[in-house]
């Protein structure tokens, strides 16, 4: 794309051009040249919309929660732009739930837009991509972003330091979920949802939660994370789940915390950012064929994994040093 | 301790003398000095046990199926080690399934060896201090090493470089299972175990795990992972498992895999080593405080994360190589 039609579909996305956006949002998934334009276009205009994190194992019923708070979003005149990054989204297999259907016709409207995105790797985790796609639909003006992506360990934690609410959906129906609860395998949320709860067990589910939270330290002391029970697909609880999501978005709006927290997830991406570029040169700069001859020296006994490690990243910093960098990984 | 009780200590754990195999576990756990020494001490009497990864979400009856397998190796007078790295562990809640009982009296006998280990972090992931511990068992000469862990994303891969053999157990209670292995968000296992195979719902997934198997390419093309039911607590299956895990060892024994296996793994680990030795490098040079200083001209506006990475990591590569590099972090 020209750098003229690169300003032009700047343009149409900040006039929230529905096509434009799409358009976007697929020059950034591609990696196609023109992605690091188009975003720098954007980069004064963010930071408006509230960001909302879902995340949960499979089968919590994300993608209808989604659905269900962006029909009552839409009916109050709100805009709502929704990323679903997860292998098994609903959205992403066209699932045959009844709420698909109402998915469907909330995506003709204006007020709505929906795209799916793939993890990079099977296990999972966000992309930059990602962070870049929610990036044009806050500068689309949308309202309400929702990022929905399936938790599984660190996708939760980079989930969070991409938004400003985090949520966490789960079901009763799993003893293993209650015995990873018990376990502190649950990360910290704002505001817990376990739906499904015409189902047995939810009291029990919902009390492990409960019991959990009350030993979590939340980042914010000022904040108290409610658990919630919701039947999504009888439209129960979902009212009130919007209520608890609109009182976390005042609660942000006092004190600077907004600002706050946002700062706190840009810093945790920085890092990981640099890390990765960082652990991306080392490859890139023939750490490969080096690091498999230690490794027969590893297997002989006659050096151990550790030493080999500190060794090795001495040299590799001095050379590199001295040397030109080769690009910077992808 | 004295270097000379440290090579004591090593004596004692290479005649498999039950106090020193703990007492040395306990002191690479504790980071103590001279767990290095110790472990160069241990270095060339690696390498014979056999090590079998067992991993599944939390419920999945991992640590009964080990208490089984356990039982039948010894009672064919082998030796077997135990490194149980999970805070949902049975071993470590002290649960009161059946099963426990017969853990505790193998326990008192001189073939098993059983040690559980905490997790770093609560999003789980195996420490170089499990290797490390692993390798004590090794050098002791237990005949067989389980290491079991509950999966959760990147922990499954973690084992996988740090064993033989990986057997992954599933429960067929849950729907969320199923789901989540269509979606292909299960890893790669030598062996799946579909436990509590007396429960409702144990043919769809066992038909669901082998649908996903047939899909998968095994690292080794010419191994054909089984899914195999059981009823661990009931002794249902478990012969079949161990004549399994059997057939895959001699698999390995021949035309050098074993080796080359062990290789990939420790490459593998080695290149992670190296990577985290980086971040920690990175982090201990003060790179916090300019980060932080970064993250508010992101914010403005007025740079990408991004541009802000890459420039980062330049400078500080030329900065690194031109001071003295502080520590190498833990």
């Amino acid at each position: 794309m020209t750098s003229a039609g690169q300003t032009a579909l700047v343009e149409r996305v900040l006039a929230r051009d529905r096509t434009a956006v799409a358009r976007a949002i697929s020059v950034i998934e591609r990696g196609e040249a023109g992605a690091a334009e188009l975003l720098r276009g954007l980069r004064r205009n963010l930071g408006r919309a509230h960001r909302i994190g879902i995340t949960g194992p499979p089968g919590a019923g994300k993608s209808s929660l989604v659905s269900a708070l962006g029909a009552l979003l839409v009916a109050q005149g709100k805009s709502i732009g929704v990323l679903a990054i997860d292998p098994s989204s609903q959205f992403t297999q066209g699932a045959v739930l009844g709420d698909r259907v109402r998915m469907a016709e909330l995506d003709r409207s204006d007020g709505i837009f929906i795209r799916s995105m793939a993890t990079r790797g099977q296990s999972g985790g966000l992309s930059p991509r990602t962070d870049a796609a929610a990036d044009v639909l806050d500068a689309a003006g949308y309202d309400w972003l929702f990022i929905e992506s399936v938790g599984v360990g660190q996708v939760e934690l980079d989930i969070r330091n991409l938004v400003d609410t985090t949520l966490v959906a789960l079901v009763p129906e799993s003893g293993d979920q209650v015995q990873a609860i018990k376990a502190g395998l649950m990360e910290i949320a704002d505001l817990y949802v376990v739906n499904k709860c015409d189902r047995p067990g939810a009291g029990a589910m919902v009390a492990a939660v409960q019991a959990s939270v009350a030993l979590q330290h939340h980042p914010d002391p000022a904040w108290l994370p409610r658990v919630m029970g919701a039947a999504v697909l009888n439209n129960d609880g979902v009212a009130e789940i919007l209520a608890e999501l609109e009182r976390h978005r005042q609660h942000l709006s006092r004190d600077g915390r907004l600002l706050q927290g946002r700062r706190q997830g840009l810093l945790a991406r920085l890092r990981k950012r640099v890390e990765q570029q960082l652990a991306a040169r080392l490859h890139d700069s023939g750490a490969g064929p080096e690091l498999e001859q230690a490794v027969d020296r590893i297997l002989a006994g006659e050096e151990s994994l550790e030493q080999v490690s500190e060794r090795f990243l001495s040299e590799w910093v001095g050379k590199l040093a001295g040397g030109t960098p080769r690009g910077s990984g992808s």
